[in-house]
This record gives C-alpha cells, sequence and structure tokens, in this order.
C-alpha cells in the first residue's frame, strides 16, 4: 500500500460514510482478499494456499479471456467463445470446425493455435513507492509520464531479466497503487476439443446476455511445454455434481475493465460523448459484416468471430449506456460523489492537498474531447480496420523504437513485450484480402467522414483517391499477407523499413509522425492528469471508506465470490438453474430456426441424454467481460461450473455493483459431463477431468 | 416558363458552353418531352396522344413507388416491395401473405389495403407567376416563405374546389417553376395477387442493387369506386414477348429525389455531415430491428418490412455517399459548376443579379448544421419512432391548423392534404405495442444522446426518467392503438385535444411549439434561402446549357428513355437478361440458405418451367429510388418490363447520370407470364393482362 495512503487515512478515518460495499461486491486483489467479508457473511476464510492454489491454476488467455488448469497434463477449460479466434483460424472453407466440433482423441491429433498466448500470475510485488518516486512534483504532464513511463519500462525489463518470466506493471486504482506481475508465458496451446457453435452459442446474439439459458460454451486446449504436455503451476479438478442452490462459490479470472471509480462528469463525458459515438461505429461494423456474410456461405465463415465481437460489444455497450442514462443510476452515484467531495471540502487541509481532482479530472475530460476522433482514428487505428495494417504499425514502430534506449520507448515496445509482439506479428492466421478490403474501405471513410476531406491526415491517408479504391490498392499491393515477408523487414530493422515500397509500410510510415504526436498529446493532456487526479481521489477514498475495497477492473487475475441463486424479473422466478431438456424445448419453441436450431449430434443424442441434469445456472459474483472463461469453484477449490457470460441486468456492473437482478451465468459441470459422455462420446476427456485416468 | 428564364436567356446564350446532356440522360416533365433528342437519336418522336396515354396510365403510391393500370377493369401492377406495406398489414400471426403469397381468383376474395393511396396525374398547370408574384422584392426570408406558402395554399384549395381532384403544386428546379399537379385519387385498393416473399426479393438484402438478379418484383392491385372495378383514365397492355435487346424504351414513373442540381458546397454538406450522421441513425435502426426480429419469428414478422426499408436506404445512401467521395466524380461536378460561374463572372450584368447565389446557398448550410439535429429530431420527429407518436403529433396539429385560415397553415394540414391525412390518421393497420416501445425507447436515447440530457427538449421529453422507462410508460398508457380513440380526438378539436389525459397527445403538445420554432428557422434561414438561391441557379442554368433539360426528382411523374443493353463488369460482360433456370442455379450455388432459398411453389413448378424464358433484364433509363413498380414501354406504348431496382453503378445518378454501367434492373413480362401460368397457376389474372379475357 502506498505511504500516501496511510498519511492520509490518519486525517480523514474521522469522516463518517456508510460502508460502501453491497452484498457481495468485488474484484478483488489476490493479494488483498476480502477474509473479513467471508468469514462474517458466510463463516469461511480461504487460507493462504487455498488462494495460491486458484491463483496459479488460473490462466489468462491474451485474447481477452479466462480459463483454468483442469488436470495434470496441462487441459485448460475456458469459453467456446473465448477458444473461437483459434477454432476458426484452424479451420477453412473444406473443414469448419467453428460449425462441426473439433475433438482430438489422441494427444498426435490435437491441433496447435497459431496466436495464442497463455499466461499464469506467478507473483505479484508492489513497485508503487518506485514508480511514484520517479515523478518530482516539479515536473510537467509530459516530463511525468516520461518518467513515468522510464520507471515502469526499467521495471518490467530488470524483473524479466532476473526471472524470464512475462513482467508487467499494472496500474491500480487509476494510479494510486503500481504492482508488478509476474506470469508464466505459454504459447504452445494446441485445441483438445470444441463442441458445435450451434450449442456453443445457443440462441446466438438474441439470447446473449440473458437468462434462462442452455449454452454449452466450453472448449479445451492442452498447453505444452518442449512439445510435451505441461505440468501446470497447480490445477482444479471438476466436481461432476456441480453448483447447488445457496451454495457459496467464487470466480477466478481476467475482468477486462470497470468504470466505479469515475467521476460523475467522466462518467457524463462516457454517456454523452464516448458510447454513443463508439456504439455508432459498433453498429457500422456489425452491418458492414453482416452484409459481407450474408453473400456467401464462405464470407459467413471468414467474418464469423469478429462479428460476434461487434454484436457482443453492441449489447454489452448498450447495457451499460442505458445505465449511464438512467437518473436514478446516476443519481446515486452523484450522491456518493458529493458526500465524499463534502468530505474534502470540510477540512482545510484535505481540500488543498485534493480538493482539484475533479476539477483536473473535468479539465482532461475537456483536452481529450478536442483530440478524441484524431487520436481514436489515427493512433488507435480505428481508421484502417485492416489486419494488414496492424502489421504494418508494428513494423514500422518497432524498427524506430528499438534503436532507442529501453526507458524511453513506447510502452507495447519495451523488451518486456517483445515476445509477445512477435508472436501476433509473425502469425501464421490466415489473411483473407477480400474481407480485408472492405473492413479498410468502410474505415478510410469514417476517416475522412469524421476528419473532413481537407484534414491533413485524409489528404495523406487517400492520396486522392476514393476509400474504396485506396483500399483495393492497398490491400491488391502489400506482401505482409506473408509471413516471410514480415520476418524479412523484422530482420532488417529500420533500414529495411525506410528503404520498403510496400504501400502498407509506406502508409504506416506516413501516418506516424502525426499519430505519434496525438499519442503524446493523449498522454500528456489526458492520461497523466487522470492519473494524478484519480490516485487523489482514491486515497481520498481509501480514507473515506477503508481499506477493505478493491480497484476497477484492468483485464488482471482477480478474485470474486457469491451464492447461487435465482431471481425474480418483472414479478416471476426466474430459477437458479436451466436442464439440459430446455435446450430442445426452446429449440422447438422457435421453430428450429437459426439461431435455434440444434446440431445434428445433439438431436441424435436425445434419448441417451438424462434431460433433468443441469445445463446452466446463475450466480452473484461480481463479474464482468474479461471473466468469460473463469472457473467457478466451491470452498474446496473444486470446479462446480464455468463463467461464459453475464445477464442483462449485469451489465451496468461496469458501473456499479448490484446484485437484486444481475447475475453470472455459467455452465453447469454436471451439464459439460453429461454432454461430453452422451453426445461427444468423450470418455477418455471426461477420465482426465475426474482423475480417474490420464491420457 | 417563367417570365425571369425568357429575359435571361437573351443576355446569356452567347455563353459558349458544351451540351450538359450525356446519353440517355433525364427524367423529363410530360409537359416538356426530349423530343428533339429522341429523334435524333432513335428517329422516334412520341406524339401527344401516346404520351397522354402513358401518363393517365401511370399511378403514384402514396408509400413512395410507382405503378400503371395493365386492365381496362382497374388491375395496377407493381413491385412486390411496394406492396409489402399492404401485404404485410394484412397479414397475421396465423396468416403470413407475405410468407406465403396470395392469390384471389375471384373479385371477392380480393382483400382491401386500409393505408394504401393512389394518385393519377390529370392535368399540369404553370403557377410560377402566380406564386413568384406573391412574394415582393422588399420582404425578408420569413415574410417571402409565408406569402409563398398562403399562394401555394391558396391555389390547391382553388384548385380541389374547381375540380375535386387533388392539387398539389410542385417546386421545380428547386424554386425556379411551379406547376399544379391535378391527380386522381383512389383509396379502395384490394390486394389481387403476391408472390412468396422468397421469389419476391430472392436473394435478399445481398443481392440488393446488384445484377444478375432472378426475382419475380411483381404484384397486382385492383383499384376500386362505388365498390366496383374501376375504368382507368388509361391502362397498357402487357406484351407477351417482353423487352428484347437493343431495343428502345421508356419509363414513365415517379423518381424520388435527385441532387443534381446541388451546388459543389452543397453536395459537401451531404458528404460530410448529413449522409454520415444519416448513415449512422439506419444502420442503427437496422441493428435495432434486426436484434428484435431474431427474438422471434413473429417478431420478424411483425418488423420486416420497416427492416427491409433501413437495409434499402443504407446500401442505397452509401452507394451515393461512395460518389461522393469519389474526388473523380466531385472534380467532374467542380468542374461543370466551375464553368457556369465564369460565365457569370464574365458579364457584370449577371454577376449583379446573379453572382451571389452559391454564397446564399453556403450560409444557408451553415443555418441548417446549427439547427440540424434538433430539427431533425423534433421537428422531423426522428426523435419519436413510433408510428402512435406520429398520429398523436397530426391529432395535436390538425386541431390547431384547422382553427386558422386555409392560406396561413402548416403545408401538410392545408384543405387540399386533409382527406389523404385522415386515411392515414383513421388507419386500421395493426400497431404493436412491443416494437413500438423498442423504437421509441431508441429514439428517446438518440434524442439525449444528440443533444445532452440538459437540453430542453430532452428534459420535457424524458420527464427524470430513462428513455427506457419513459418509452414503455408513453406506450402502455396511449389509448391511440384504437381508431375510435383517434376519431374521437378529431372530431372534437382544440378542446378535446386539450383536455386529453392520453401521455402521447401531452407529449405531442408538450414538444409542439419547439417543434414548430424549429420549424420556421428551417424554413426561414434554410428552406427560403435555398429557394430563392436555386432559382437563381437553375435560370442562370436555363441560359447557359440551354433549355433542353429536366429538373431534379420530385416523386412526380417523369419519362425516362434508353435501350435495353448489358454492361461490362471488372472485364466481364454482363448480359442483358437473366433467364428462370438461373434462380435455380443461384439456390443451388448458395446452398438454399436463406434469402437464397426458393419457395416451394417454385421448386415444385421446376419441370414444368421453360427454365430459358427470360426474368430479368437491364436497360439504360434514367431512374432512381421512387421508379420502383414503373412499367418499361415499348414504342407502341406496350408494356415489356417492370423496372424494380436499380445496379450498384446507378446508386450515384441521385448526384449525376452516367451509362456507363449504371442500369435499371427490370422483370422481364415474358417471365412474369411464365411464372403466374406455370408456378401459381393464374391463368384468369394471365388473360385479363393480355386482354384475352377480362374477369
Amino acid at each position: 500500500m502506498s505511504k500516501f495512503v496511510a498519511r492520509l487515512a490518519a486525517v480523514v478515518l474521522t469522516v463518517l460514510l456508510t460502508p460502501a460495499l453491497r452484498a457481495d461486491e468485488g474484484m478483488w486483489l489476490f493479494t488483498h482478499p476480502p477474509q473479513r467479508l467471508l468469514r462474517e457473511r458466510y463463516g469461511f476464510e480461504p487460507d493462504a494456499k487455498w488462494l495460491e492454489r486458484l491463483q496459479r491454476a488460473s490462466v489468462r488467455f491474451n485474447n481477452g479471456g479466462s480459463g483454468s488448469f483442469v488436470s495434470p497434463r496441462g487441459l485448460v477449460m475456458t469459453n467456446h467463445h473465448v477458444g473461437l479466434d483459434c477454432i476458426q483460424h484452424l479451420s477453412t472453407a473444406e473443414k469448419d470446425y467453428v460449425r462441426d466440433g473439433f475433438h482430438a482423441r489422441r494427444l498426435e491429433e490435437e491441433k496447435a493455435c497459431p496466436e495464442l498466448e497463455l499466461n499464469v500470475l506467478i507473483s505479484i510485488e508492489d513497485v508503487t513507492a518506485r514508480v511514484q518516486g520517479a515523478v518530482k512534483p516539479e515536473m510537467g504532464a509530459e516530463e511525468a509520464a516520461k518518467a513515468r513511463r522510464a520507471a515502469i519500462n526499467e521495471i518490467e525489463k530488470e524483473s524479466l531479466e532476473k526471472t524470464g518470466l512475462r513482467s508487467d506493471v499494472v496500474t491500480l486504482y487509476g494510479g494510486a497503487w503500481y504492482h508488478l506481475y509476474r506470469s508464466k508465458r505459454y504459447t504452445d496451446v494446441r485445441l483438445v476439443f470444441a463442441p458445435e457453435k450451434a450449442i456453443a452459442f445457443f440462441g446466438g446474439d438474441p439470447d446473449n446476455f440473458e437468462y434462462p439459458r442452455y449454452n454449452l460454451d466450453v472448449t479445451f486446449f492442452r498447453v505444452y511445454e518442449n512439445g510435451r504436455p505441461v505440468e501446470p503451476p497447480a490445477w482444479l479438478r471438476l466436481n461432476p455434481q456441480g453448483a447447488s442452490e445457496g451454495e457459496l462459490v467464487f470466480v477466478s479470472g481476467h475482468p477486462g475493465r470497470t468504470e466505479r471509480l469515475r467521476t460523475l462528469e467522466h462518467l457524463k463525458f462516457y454517456r454523452d460523448f464516448v458510447y454513443p459515438a463508439l456504439l455508432d461505429l459498433l453498429r457500422r461494423r456489425e452491418v458492414l459484416l453482416r452484409t459481407y456474410s450474408e453473400k456467401s456461405a464462405e464470407n459467413a465463415r471468414r467474418a464469423l468471430e469478429e462479428l460476434f465481437g461487434y454484436q457482443n460489444s453492441r449489447k454489452a455497450r448498450l447495457g451499460i449506456l442505458a445505465g449511464l442514462q438512467d437518473p436514478a443510476l446516476m443519481g446515486r452515484k452523484a450522491e456518493r460523489e458529493e458526500r465524499l467531495r463534502e468530505a474534502v471540502r470540510s477540512k482545510p487541509e484535505l481540500e488543498r492537498n485534493y480538493g482539484d481532482a475533479w476539477r483536473q479530472v473535468e479539465a482532461s475530460l475537456e483536452a481529450h474531447r478536442k483530440i478524441y476522433h484524431e487520436h481514436f482514428l489515427l493512433e488507435r487505428g480505428q481508421a484502417f480496420n485492416s489486419r494488414l495494417f496492424s502489421i504494418a504499425r508494428h513494423l514500422v514502430r518497432l524498427a524506430e523504437e528499438r534503436r532507442k534506449p529501453n526507458a524511453e520507448r513506447l510502452r507495447d515496445y519495451g523488451e518486456a513485450q517483445l515476445e509477445s509482439l512477435k508472436q501476433e506479428l509473425f502469425s501464421e492466421a490466415p489473411v483473407y484480402a477480400d474481407l480485408e478490403t472492405v473492413k479498410l474501405a468502410d474505415s478510410l471513410s469514417l476517416l475522412a467522414e469524421r476528419l473532413g476531406f481537407d484534414h491533413e491526415a485524409v489528404r495523406l491517408v487517400l492520396a486522392g483517391k476514393s476509400p474504396a479504391e485506396r483500399a483495393a490498392e492497398l490491400v491488391g499491393g502489400t506482401k505482409l499477407a506473408e509471413v516471410g515477408v514480415r520476418r524479412a523487414l523484422e530482420a532488417g530493422g529500420l533500414e529495411a523499413i525506410e528503404a520498403s515500397r510496400d504501400p502498407m509500410i509506406e502508409l504506416a510510415r506516413a501516418v506516424d509522425p502525426l499519430a505519434r504526436r496525438l499519442r503524446a498529446a493523449y498522454e500528456r493532456d489526458v492520461e497523466e492528469p487522470q492519473r494524478q487526479a484519480y490516485a487523489k481521489i482514491a486515497e481520498v477514498g481509501f480514507a473515506a471508506f477503508g481499506a477493505h475495497t478493491y480497484p476497477d477492473a484492468t483485464f488482471t487475475l482477480r478474485l470474486a465470490f457469491g451464492v447461487v441463486k435465482g431471481y425474480t424479473e418483472q414479478g416471476r422466478p426466474i430459477s437458479w438453474r436451466t436442464q439440459i431438456g430446455g435446450a430442445f424445448e426452446r429449440a422447438e419453441a422457435q421453430g428450429h430456426r437459426e439461431p435455434f436450431a440444434l446440431p445434428e449430434s445433439w438431436k441424435k443424442a436425445r434419448q441417451r441424454l438424462d434431460l433433468s441434469v443441469p445445463f446452466n445456472f446463475v450466480s452473484t459474483p461480481d463479474i464482468i467481460g474479461g471473466n468469460s472463461g473463469s472457473p467457478v469453484v466451491n470452498r474446496a477449490g473444486e470446479v462446480v461450473g464455468l463463467i461464459f457470460d453475464g445477464n442483462i441486468h449485469s451489465l451496468v456492473l461496469d458501473l456499479m455493483y448490484t446484485d437484486e437482478q444481475a447475475r453470472a451465468v455459467s455452465v453447469h459441470t454436471a451439464g459439460i459431463l453429461e454432454a461430453l459422455r452422451k453426445v461427444y462420446d468423450a470418455q477418455g476427456l471426461v477420465a482426465e477431468l475426474l482423475g480417474t485416468k490420464t491420457r
């Protein structure tokens, strides 16, 4: 914990503020678990061993999901929609594992995923003092940001050199804490089992974020090292009975991002500016890919995973926006903020040191608004919605950054990040020229629409052509689809990049000075002031609300807890669990039309299946996007379920916890085992999961 | 022709400008047909009788399409997608004519369409002098607009009283000409035949605006008067051989709106501001209705026609935006405008009288930009995407406007407009509360997003609730779904409206003062200055480019001409026609998946059908949205095809004519007859169409 906090606590602890935590709230740090809460509410206190085992059995997927080791032979369980990326990359027009499912009955049949990297968190170190110490009071925002980045880059590099582990400095409480997370990296990850998408994502977009559900949203991978299944740092055993009603459960996973500590003005900025613009973009891309997909079955296959991503985000963001537009919810937020600000105002010393934090946030938002579109389009790359462009930019920047000392590099190109970057850069995952062209043309049009045809960047990028023409020329002309070409450019360094006549490299090069200027402006005028302001607000908050709290989610490992329990909707009770038979009933009620058509394998297995076995269930732990694939464990640390979604009421958890109706939605382990046994005849996999046999 | 033009012509006719018309360009007024062009290019000159017959056999649909009388017994042919509105209104969850098609084999089985009004243009009168004479040079914009509206309202009312015909004053050349169009109104329109949507719209959104096509996009209605089939003012006979390659053809229909006379700055305003915003809205509504539709088959049925409308507009607008973003196209436009402006600048007298027109347009655009969102949302009603709200607003405004003298009323509430308005208001077409709520919630959210929560209108409209909550309350509370309630409110006049506690009426009432202020601002600062400026530009244009031209489309009757002919795409020749067998081949190639699955009736008829019969064909006439359902006639005035689409290259016709690749797409009459005979066993209909029998 930072020294700052300790000092402050003495000053304001007398301020009486109601305890802030509601019911089963919290995405807790493994270093600061909610021991007292658990003891008082559930009479259960996990010990250090219990926590360490869960931590080390938990797996982070680099594409944004969670998972866990579930056997001593490196078997990893996650969601189908987390594995989808890889399943699609392994598929072709001839052999479509997304549609048909995949099952390797022997190790030799397991298929390596080209782009997947898994991380297991090994240790956590508080480096707040060193990071904050690098910033001197007299520094301006630009200098402060630079000094902090240098400190972080150095800490990460030192750690990597010392331990060989992936090392990431994580910003917590918006800048009040800095922790160094060391993770074991796994890059040889192979697909073991995936069901058909029709049952993994039964109900599709209409049922996404809804409940009751009937989804076998599960996929198994196996992690290898040196060509053999790895012995994981820890693993969790599947409990075949699975979750039962009223039971205390834990979720260990990587919630992506919450905004619970944001100020009211910051939320209004999201509500009135960021979210509407973002949703316009998500819908735009959804329609674009839908249109592309409808042209042929092969097009649909190519765009499937990306289209799902946009639909999923669209629905999630709409839910959050609905929360932001709800005066009741915003009122609660305002009230809480006002209490804190009142507490600050009431003490001159606090007012002097922390009183300007809210105004500082507002100023940063004004600055952000001014550069928002340019930054989003040119630096964040949304104007270039193309994998080939993203490769080109990485190559261009890597060549430049490498010539600098590590401490001065852009964060993504620090020594500690290079391995992961190269895995992405040299991935053999397929690139479809037609899809690239469609996407790039649309995003170049977006660039022109948002910035206007007279903007220097638009003129530079379009080079006198229409967006469609320019996109066709760029995708048609670049050779970056070939991994060999990328490797050669990477190996050739800055000279190779500067000499390259590849049109995509030329474009990335031409845009880079402007993009970097925008990045610098963003860091100086938005990120750094917010970091400083939120550090102050967090510190005041610690003192006011006590230390029994948790930071906003940052796609790092967290522990949530709660109970298995149904809820009430429009007066109707919603049961804690669905049963396998419900899938058949819903398919029937929907006339077996897409996306409610069950796969053949399920129709054939119907007679064999025990239709009363629990399929999906709901519970109250505080989870959010990024938790997909997280294990749900019981007091004994056994897996009783697999998180795959939250219901519609849970979408506001991004902003504020509630457990009246908000629920996490999981696949029940009994349902998983029943399906593996009777639909897929996967007896070997079942034996491995239950520990009755290892393959 | 206005006196202004004649005077001006003498001054600038000496300016040498190349003739402006390309190839088969032109959406010609029936009062000013392209006689010379036709004679010189095709050696054919339609006489007055030929033209009058075609004019009087042409039908305008009030929902935005075209059609023609094709039998002496009031039979009207149009597109399925023009009739879709009615076909859907007649359908229920139990009997779905959209999915299954409809065929009345006897007059008694023909079903009346609740909302349809057809108009046949009977006469045209030039009223330019009277309308322009009402505006005095000393009048400000507001006064000028008022005076002009008063003159128009009076002309329409006088004409209605004198002739009993629907009377509309049409603005041509952006305000240089005013013509009084008198039309016969038909409101008893009954559905006779519609094929299944699967073949009418075979290929769906992916094939929309594409070619080759295989669509039976045809529907037949019958017009009644006094309970009996009407004898139409004129009718066209179907030619069973249909169009042949290279043939000269004519299209008589109602192109909706072109922007060919707009200034370059005006087009840039569309490109950079209007179109991006409009497309965001179209995609938003598309995704909204798609999401709603996917929840159940019944939802899909309810939203089908509206969803199709958004998809169709989205694709069309994207095509136009692509044109606006094409430097080559905009360059041509700029060049042409520059030539005209140079001509003006070269003569001091012209410069004095007309030189400021372009600047005036720019000023109007600036004014429009400032009120754009407010006007669009509050006055154009896009914040209230709900049929119930639109009814409420009509009731509120009708009650107020009726108390004013006719000359002072808002245009839509003039005496001449009331009959049509009441038909819409008292329609028995079903209203679905769930769909209304979804749509209204989304548009209220849009209102808050665009104007901000602190805007007075947003506060007024949301009344302290979230958009979703407020929409549920409004739709749940209003009684306007009952036609009886609407009738009572209409009959009760302003007192009934002011006493009403119906929440939708209350909302419409509350918003109206602000909406009217926005309307006044729009008329004063945008519409009127543009009208004056474009009148000037048109007049200079007449003089410079000669009088052999045509005004921008205004959803009034026009004549286009061209030839039946294929084109070349990416080096491949595209045939002038497809054949019936092609539909089966395409369904097969697409794996019979939606929207490429043929209906059962077609699969069954396959053996009987002559697969070589022409199905769809392309030709060069200058058409655009609104021409849907237009007859394609030969020199003999016989119907040889039925317009239903334009190809993707034709979308830029909104801005500029081109016939390199742009083509109108039609159903071939031979294909229509083959399908009617062999798929639908519609021998009676065929006999009526060929004049071999009347029913």
